[in-house]
This record gives C-alpha cells, structure tokens and sequence, in this order.
C-alpha cells in the first residue's frame, strides 16, 4: 500500500498570509492565517512564508508524504519561472524569485501561481466545476480589482509568461475611468468595489443622488455592502450602480464568450454577493452582446440549439477558501511523477 | 517502408469551392476550383464538393495513401458534428451535417472546421508559426466579416461546440455602428472591407472630404483597396479611416493579449494589405490597453522584461491559399492512428 500524499498551499496577498496543509482524500488538514508584514520587507514576508510551510511540513509528515508546495500570490508573475513582477498590492517585492527562494528554504518542489487562478483552479476541481462535471471555465474574481482565472481541460492557462487571465483588463468603454494599469475604461474599474465606490461618489458629487449622500455623510468610508443594502432598501441611484457593473460584466463576459466559447464561467469576489443586484443587467447585455451565448442560451428552450452545449454564467461553489485550497490542489495539478495519486483522484 | 499519406482539403465559401490535394512531403499536389451553386441548392453543393473530392482521390490514390479529408467551411458550425448553423455567406444550408454527408459520400474520415480556423492551423505549421517556431496562436483575418481562429499548442481551440475564435465580435465601441451578429460597435463593423465602406460613404455623406466624395463619384462601388490609394496618395480623410481601423484592432487584440498571452497575433485578410496604413494606430492603441503588451513588446529593449517572453503581432506569411493548405493538413492534425507520419513532420 502506497502512503498518501499531502500538499502545503499558501494563500499570498498583500494583507494576509494563510498556509494550509491538504490531503486529497482528508481535505484541508489545518490552516494557519498571520498578517503580511510589508512594511518589514520581502525577506521578512518570505521568512514568515517559509516558516509557515515548514511548521506544517513537521507537523503532518508523520502521517503523510509531501507531493509539494502550491503557492497562490498575488500578481502579476512570470511564469514558469515564478518571479514577482511589479506587484501593484506587494510594493517592494518587484523582481522577487518568489518559486526558487521559498525552494530553497523549504527544500521541496514549489509551484507558483497567481491568485486568480489557483482559486478558478479550486472551482474547477473542488467547485462548481466539480458539481456539474467540466473541465475548462473561466473566472472573474471581482474584489479590490478584478482578477480572472483560465482553466482549459483541467489545466490553467497560463499563457506563454504566465499572464492570461488578465480579464480585468478588457476595454469596456474606450473612454472610461482611468484603470491602475495605465489605460482606461478596462473592466476593472467597472466592476470592482473600488469602482462602485468611485461611482457612488460621483453620484453624491453631482448632487442628485440623496440616499447616497445620506449614506456618506453618516459613514464617509462606506463599502460595496453598504451601497448594496440601498439598493434593496429600493434607492434608485445605488440600484442603477449595479446595474452598471452588471452591464460592464456582461459586455467583458461577451468577449470571453465569443472568444473562448466555454461551458462554464464563474462571477466570485465580494462584490459578487451582490449578484441579485446586478445580474438581470449583466445577462440582458450578454444576450444583446454575444450570439455565442444566444446560440448556447440556458434560458432558451432546447430548440433553440440543436446541440446540448450550453453557456453557463454562475456564482461560485467555494468561499473565501477558494484561493487557500486552490493552493492546496496546485502541486497534485502539476508535478506528476506516474504516482498512483494524482488530481483526478481529488 | 510505408507508403506516404496525403490528404485532401475543401475551401469551402459562399463563392468558390476549391479542392486540393496535399503531401506533407511534397507540398499541395493539384487544386481545383469551382463556383459554390448557392441558387442550386445545398444537395448540389455538396454533390459538387465530393465530386471535387472523389476526383482527386482517384488521381493520387495509386501513388499515396488517403489519410482523411478535411473541410474548411464558413461558420458557424457546430462540432464535433460538423453541422451547419444559420451560416450567413451559405443561405439555405442550416442544419446541414457537411461531415457526415460528406463522409457517407466519399468513404472516409471527414474533418470539418470554421475557415478560419483551418487558415491558423496553416499559418502556425506552414507559415508565420513554423518559421517563427511558435505553436499557439491567434489570427484575424480581415475580410467582408473579421474571422478569427486560436491555435493552443498546436491544435485549434473550438471551444464546447465549435464556436471559439469568434473575435469578430468582441465589443470595441458599445454604441459602435451595428454589427450583423445583432449586436453593435463589434470589431466586424469597425475592421472589415464592409466597415471601410461604410465609414468612407459616411464621411462623403457628411460633405467634407472631397478625396473620398470624387471617388464614390467615379466609381460608386468603391473597394476598401482604392481607399487605400488615396490614402497613400495622401488624403487626409481616407488616411483617418484606416487610421480608426488600427484603434479597434488595437482593442480587440488588447483584449486577446490580455486574456490569452500568446506569442503570436496574425492580422491577414484582403484589408491588410492596408497594414502600413492601420498599424501605427494599432500599436499606439495596443501599448496604451494593455499592461500585458507593454511588458512583452518586442520593440522594447530586453531590460524592459526580465524575461525573454514577447508578443508578436504579424502580417501572415502565406497569402489566399492559407484557407485551402488549412483544410489540408487538418486530417494530420486532428487524426491519430499511430503511425508514422504524424503533423509534427509537415
């Protein structure tokens, strides 16, 4: 009998750091969760990191072999080497060879990989993709920017320097707000929180918006959540932010569509708790935008298609531990070593 | 010693039908071409198609043995079944099962595929790709309509049924002029022969730009191509058309840059023969939307990335016959029999 196999799987953003160890067959074995310390510098964080990983390591290698280290981090990245590359929420760490120094601290296999992805990762496989049975979807991540995941059969795509994905970044509107990447009207500041509070406070600004300006006036550093609340209390002017993110979502999700023309694609990130508030513009553009989806319309009734494909636009499976376990899943999605355990056992 | 394969390909458009026979030892061995009877009906078209098939077969077959046969066919289609659906440039032909009426026709393996995903296929084993050594691209070709075509690691990405690559309708301008897809400000409207039509008869109607006025005068069914003469030529107003053509390109290929991050983008079709016309905008535009872009263009010096990753975006190396040597070497792709000869020997 062979012994199974653990993985340790770090979730690496700019304001915390969480390490999990996972057995395919066990599920999250334990997770630890402490503050990343910027302010100390890259070595500190990468000491914490690797600090994590070992104190895991000790603790479950008794019972279990090590298949390897995944580690989800912010972005971007370059890939396969696994080195930082201008990180916009980990300043400081430009250049970072994030794969090969926590490699040689820790002394296993290490894998790297942006956020964004590892948590379409665990969707695909721990997920909504599990639950219906597909292999390749992509996912939006809508939280402080919008992140984006590709998984083609079961792989992520990473593209030839690992920065596909980037969906936050398709123009929307050529003369929208300006994005933190440099151009402007990408999706980002369309359908990210920060965006929805940029919009609120356009509204407030122009004077026209009451409810709103109620809203800043008592709590000057309101959050989505609280804009989200308006809009089901019946307030039209926060009712018609979401909306506009739903109409900008469905307007990058054409693009997807028409591009790629996946089964499945998965709107996650806080934001997308609002999902009442703004899918019935999201899916009106969609269908106005894209005759891929029209042609694949789940809505529509079987006529309408002669073939069963069907375009699924839908939230996540997974919470807030959607990036730790993607993480967790990444070493058994790529080091194969002809092992009997590998990820389609997970 | 076995014998050599060869295969024959179909080109099949709302004009011509041609049909070629190919080795991948000695290139394309004989072509014909016919007119596409569109008037005479779907059963004739395709009688003429295996026709075409069957005459070529008997030609070659002593000599080389059959490996498949492979149809390039204006979309969309539905696959793996290889079926027709509401194809605008083949009216009537919905619903039509092209490979499996062929295969019951001609007796052997039938491949069937979207035009312009079988001129990628050429353009990444026979043109632009081979010679550049790349396996995964993705190219636009601009034509009456703006067709496109993904090529990931050498095989073509049909997406769930068929229908990926349809980057013709990636939204650039959503109050853009409308599109034959249902939708409006689509790349087709802004970047094909159809949309520089448009655009020149537009700015003759708003009575200022005399070039473009004395031109629709002498010939009142003016081509994308004599636009272009005057643009060389000079005139301002019709240098500012092909000038918007290379903003929406720079746009939509933003957009794929950023979504797929390929080493390869081909712009071909009839209109770029334009390309000294459009393409200053479209890199103006390109480095201006995407983050990915700018941190892989090749006109930058190496210390700009710290890896060797670049984008390239390309005229394409093989002229009209891409459509036809696509089909071609199809049957090598897509069948696998284990024997020797095998694509990676085209």
């Amino acid at each position: 009998m062979i012994a199974d196999f653990f993985s340790i799987g770090v979730d690496f953003g700019g304001t915390n750091l969480r390490v999990g160890a996972y057995s395919p067959t066990a599920g999250l074995l334990e997770s630890i969760q402490i503050p990343t310390r910027l302010r100390d510098g890259r070595d500190a964080v990468v000491a914490d990191m690797c600090a994590g990983i070992l104190e895991l390591r000790e603790r479950h290698s008794a019972q279990y072999l090590l298949k390897g280290v995944g580690i989800g981090s912010a972005g971007p990245l370059e890939l396969p080497e696994g080195r930082l590359r201008n990180p916009p929420n980990l300043p400081g760490f430009d250049g970072l060879e994030l794969r090969a120094e926590v490699e040689r601290v820790v002394g296993a296999r290490v894998a790297v990989e942006n956020d964004a992805n590892v948590a379409a990762l665990a969707e695909c496989f721990l997920g909504k993709g599990k639950k219906l049975g597909i292999d390749s979807l992509c996912m939006l991540t809508l939280g402080t920017g919008v992140g984006g995941g590709v998984i083609l059969h079961s792989k992520i795509w990473d593209g030839m320097n690992g920065m596909a994905g980037e969906v936050g970044h398709i123009n929307i509107y050529s003369d929208g707000p300006e994005c933190g990447c440099g151009s402007r009207g990408c999706l980002e500041p369309l359908a990210s929180a920060t965006g929805v509070r940029r919009r609120a406070k356009e509204l407030i600004e122009e004077g026209a918006s009451p409810g709103l300006a109620a809203l800043g006036k008592k709590c000057p550093d309101f959050a989505p959540v609280e804009i989200s609340e308006l809009a089901l209390a019946g307030d039209s002017d926060a009712k018609k932010i979401f909306e506009e993110v739903g109409r900008a979502l469905g307007l990058g999700l054409a693009a997807l569509i028409n591009t790629l023309n996946l089964p499945l694609y998965i709107v996650g990130g806080g934001l997308a708790n609002s999902w009442d508030l703004f899918s019935p513009a999201l899916f009106e553009e969609l269908r106005y935008r894209s005759y891929v989806y029209r042609m694949t319309d789940p809505a529509q009734p079987e006529t309408a298609g002669s073939s069963a494909a069907k375009t699924r636009v839908e939230r996540p499976e997974l919470g807030t531990e959607a990036g730790l376990l993607g993480a967790c899943i990444l070493p058994f999605n790529v080091f194969h070593d002809g092992d009997a355990l590998s990820i389609t056992k997970l």
